[in-house]
This record gives structure tokens, sequence and C-alpha cells, in this order.
């Protein structure tokens, strides 16, 4: 038996219809007992355009829950205005992944699913995470997190998350790789079951440097970290990235560690037309979620698609299997 | 009738094997007259390997030639190392194209068609230019060229190109964005008859920046320099690039700008299994080029697949063919 919390995120956007819409399409007997965090009036709103198929009940607080009724955990009641990033969403945004984050440091819940965030409701409440990994990580003491991503075609980690271009330069050094080779390798093992795991390593320069021609992250950096691993653990690279792709060699990895966001996610996504799944490697709690974001555009209309966050659900549940297994 | 060359690129790698394989598939009495730089012995060898189904006569320089037999303007000979880059195959590739910039400066030709280089053995032999794109433009005497990748799915254009992924900020400027739009709106008008473009732009940074909270360029660059287009040209943006991406958005447009090498040569080489073409807008002179390597893992073993380059002569063809009609 697994307890499962779903956070609200912004308000405004899409995040409680996939909410609903998930719980709809979930076996709730199966032996799970199910959370949500959100404000009762956004609920009950939401409950208006999306019927839901379960029952559920109302408390301002955690409490056990029976099988098959969702435990909707109650925040102080918001002002919606669908499409747009405000100050009240973010701030209720914020409060839905604090408190996920004290039952889960409690150990009351098992794993977490988050539902999007606006980063610009998040500055607007004062709040200066630039995203739920990171602030996920602060709040629940971990130094050592990875940002990953999730689907059948490939499983990928990012070595910078939320970093300006400028920037992503001075995140590579030898100690940042490590750490997430260190991550990865556990997560593969813990997490997924992978006892001798294949990964490959992009480098982070246009064909990987090409010998240092293109930048020298690779030659001073990115190779040195790769040795220190082998023969131990199965690590190959760097590779040149847009090769890497065109050859379609992340089929024959358990893992794909890219040096920056865009570098894996537009493949990623494109892979997996936006049916990925983001999952935060390194956390004492099991959290996933969907890959997509707000989707202010089509908020309140009925018209989001539940399957990322419905995904994320079944990652979630495979995780927190796999480690009770594997402690 | 259009007069087309091909350059045999680094003799180490596979580009003599794909040109007689290319050469093989082409009607060589369309109506074009065909031209290859390369040295005599290395195409006599590949003559060895891949069996030439057309005419061919060697000379030392560049000659009319009869439709429908391919002239081999002879480069010295070089002691070939399937597999290797060396001093001599970097000088003999330089050789080739050089040559052939100056045969199309001369008009004696209408367009280029180069097989892959190595920028290794060009750095063991000297010379110092990170790629063909700015070889190309530096001895055409052209200042503003785009780096262009051409397939069915999408059109791609970079703003910078071979560059360190920490340096790609600073090439991120406003006269930079402005060369770049008006090179591309130029060459989809005059080289793909498309007068009314729709051109998307991207972001540099992860979420094009969000408002600001991750990078600035978006915000005190990219779109101001959009905004300066309009209401005369449809460019649109910036978007985010993953989002971009997931959604498939390229569709909608004629050409997708982008910020820096693999943000668009990931997503473009992922769509096209490695079948799209590699174009230099802006030059006086038609140049068109497979996009993938030397492919040095394959090389002098009769397995390199030669549809890149070949789809690179019709597009080299159909541009020669638009620029008369637009001139």
């Amino acid at each position: 038996m697994n307890k499962i919390l779903f956070t609200c995120g912004d308000v405004n956007g899409i995040g409680p219809e996939i909410i609903i819409k998930s719980l709809n399409s979930i076996t709730l007997n199966s032996g799970n007992k199910f959370y949500v965090v959100c404000p009762r009036e956004t609920f009950l709103e939401t409950s208006e355009i999306v019927k839901p198929r379960f029952n559920f009940l109302f408390s301002d607080k955690f409490n056990d829950t029976e099988k098959g009724t969702v435990s909707v955990i109650t925040l102080k009641d918001v002002s919606r205005k669908y499409g747009y990033s405000t100050k009240a969403s973010g701030k209720t945004a914020y409060n839905a992944i604090k408190l996920a984050v004290e039952l889960a440091n409690a150990k009351s819940i098992d794993s977490i699913i988050t539902a999007p965030i606006s980063k610009t409701a998040f500055k607007m409440a004062g709040i200066n995470f630039p995203g739920h990994t990171e602030m996920l990580a602060e709040y629940s003491n971990t130094k050592n997190f990875v940002m990953m991503f999730l689907s059948r075609k490939m499983k990928a980690s990012l070595v910078s998350i939320h970093e300006p271009v400028k920037n992503v330069s001075r995140h590579i050094n030898g100690k940042k790789l490590h750490t997430t080779f260190d991550v990865v390798i556990q997560s593969l093992k813990n997490d997924f079951n992978i006892y001798k795991p294949k990964i490959a390593v992009l480098g982070l320069n246009p064909h990987a440097g090409e010998n240092g021609a293109i930048g020298d992250e690779e030659e001073k950096t990115i190779k040195p970290a790769i040795r220190k691993y082998r023969p131990n653990e199965f690590l190959s690279g760097p590779y040149s990235p847009d090769a890497f792709f065109a050859n379609r060699l992340y089929r024959d990895f358990d893992m794909v560690i890219g040096m920056y966001h865009d570098q894996l996610l537009i493949p990623f996504k494109l892979l997996n037309f936006g049916g990925g799944v983001n999952y935060t490697a390194g956390l004492p709690i099991v959290r996933t979620s969907p890959d997509h974001g707000v989707a202010y555009d089509i908020a309140g209309k009925n018209l989001a698609d539940p399957s990322s966050m419905i995904q994320a659900y079944k990652y979630a549940e495979i995780i927190v299997k796999n480690r009770k297994r594997n402690a």
C-alpha cells in the first residue's frame, strides 16, 4: 500500500483539471491511498468542469483516508484568474508543495506528484525557487539531486537545470559531474532495478568540442570525469549531441546524461510527444510530475490532456515499489 | 543547364564514396553538367569500391564538359588512411574547396556540393576555419551569411554556428539577429519562392527566459529585434525551445531560426533521420552539403548511404533554378 499525494500546482493553469482527470482514470481501489493538496473552492469549481468519478472528502489537515476515497487536504481559498500568473496563484502553488514536503519528511506519504507551476507567479509571490526540483531539494535537505526525465523511449538526466545558457559552462565541473553520475547510478539501481546500467554522457559543445577545437570542457572536465568511473561502471561518451540523436544511440542506453536543459528536453519532448515524466532523483521522497507546463491558453476549458500526469503516477508507483524492494 | 561541382571532402572519410554513389543515381543527361574536384588516385581507388555507372574524364584544370560525362578535376595525389584525420587529408579537402570557390567566383560553375570534411584534419594542416560555411564566406567575400538546414519537415537557420556554448550569448546581439533575419528572408524569397514567409524565432534560454527569470537575452535583444520586422514581415517568437518542438510548431512555419548549433541540429536530425541538407544562405554561390560528417568508422567499406548527398544535389538544383527565375 502506497500513499500518493497530488499538489494542485498553479490554480490558474490546468493543474486541478488534470488531477481530477487522472484520478478518474486511475484504479483507486488498487490498494493505494490518494491525497490532493488544493484549495477547497478550486477543487469544487474544477469539479464543475470535470465531474469526479470518485468519492472525495475535504479535510483541513492530513488524516489517514480509506482506500478508494480521495482525501483533499484544503488550502486557503484563492481567487482564480484562468490563464494568468498572479501573486495568489504563486503563493498557493508554493503552499501546496511546502505542505507536501512536510508530509513526506514526516513519512506520512510515500510520493508526491506535482501539477505544473508558473515560475512567473512564484516570482510575483516573492518566491525565488526556479522550479519544483530546487524547492523540493531544499525543503527535504537534499544536497545531491538530479532532474530526470522518464519515458519508454529514453531516460534522461540533466547536469545543469534552469540556468541561462551563458552560465551553463561554469556548472560543468568535476564535482557536479560526479554528483550527477553518482545520483543517476544509484537511482537506476534502487528506483529502476537496473543493476548494471549503461549510461551515455553527451558533450557540452557542438560536435562534443571536436577534440578541443570548439570549447575545452569535454577535454578538461567531462572526459576525466567519465574515466574515473571505469571500469566499475558503464559510462560512455562524451558524445556529439546532434550525432547521438541523429543515430538514435539513446536506444542502446539505460540513461542519457546531458549538460543543459534544452539539449535533452528538446529531443525528449520531440520523441515523446509531450508524454514524458519529470522525476527528481536523489530525494528521500519519490516525486514525479508531468513534463508540460501550466498551459494557460487552455486553462478552465476542459481541453487538458492528463496522460503525462497519469504516466507520472505510474512511474511514482513503480519507483516506490522498487525502493521498498531494494531497501 | 546548370553546372554542378562536387568537392571530395576528407579523403579518409566517406566523401569520395558518396560522390560516386550519388552520381550513379542522378540522371546525368538531365541537362546539367557535372564536375568533381578530387585527387586522381583517390577517385580511381574509390572506383574499385563503388563501380561508377557513368563516363568520366580526368582533367588537371576546369574545362567545359559534355553533358552526361563527369569531369574530374584532379588535385595532387594523396596517401589515404581510412578512418583517420591526417595533415594530408586536411590539406586536400581545403584545396578542393578553395578551387571550387575560385571557379564559382569566376562564374564557371553554378553550384557546389561539398562532401564532409574533418575539422581535426583542417587543424593538423594548419587551416583554422571551423567549417565549410565560414571558409566559403571568406573566399567569396561574403559578410552576411547563414547556416541553414533543409528538409521537407523543417527548414532551420542558425544565428551562431560553431561556437562553444559558453560564448553563444555574446553572439546574440541586435546586429547579428538583424543580419540573420535579413539573409533568411531574402533566401526564402529568392531561393525558395516563398514571398510571404512565416518565420519562428526560438529563445536562447530554457523556457525562452521565462520573462527574464532565466537569462535576459530574450527581453533585451531577441524581442526588440523581432519587433523591428513587424508588421512588414511575419516573424514570431521568441518561443520556448522545448515547448516549440514538443508541440511540433515547426509545422506552422516556413523557417525556424535558432540561436545555437545543437538547439536546432538535435531536433532537425532527429526528425530527418540524418537525411537533411546543409545550405549556406547569403553566398553569391549556391552551396549545399549532406548534414552528416566524415563517418570514419565506415570509410572505405562501401557502407555509406548517399541519400543526404543526393538530397543536397536536388536542393542545389532547385535553388539555382529559383535564383535564375527571381533574378
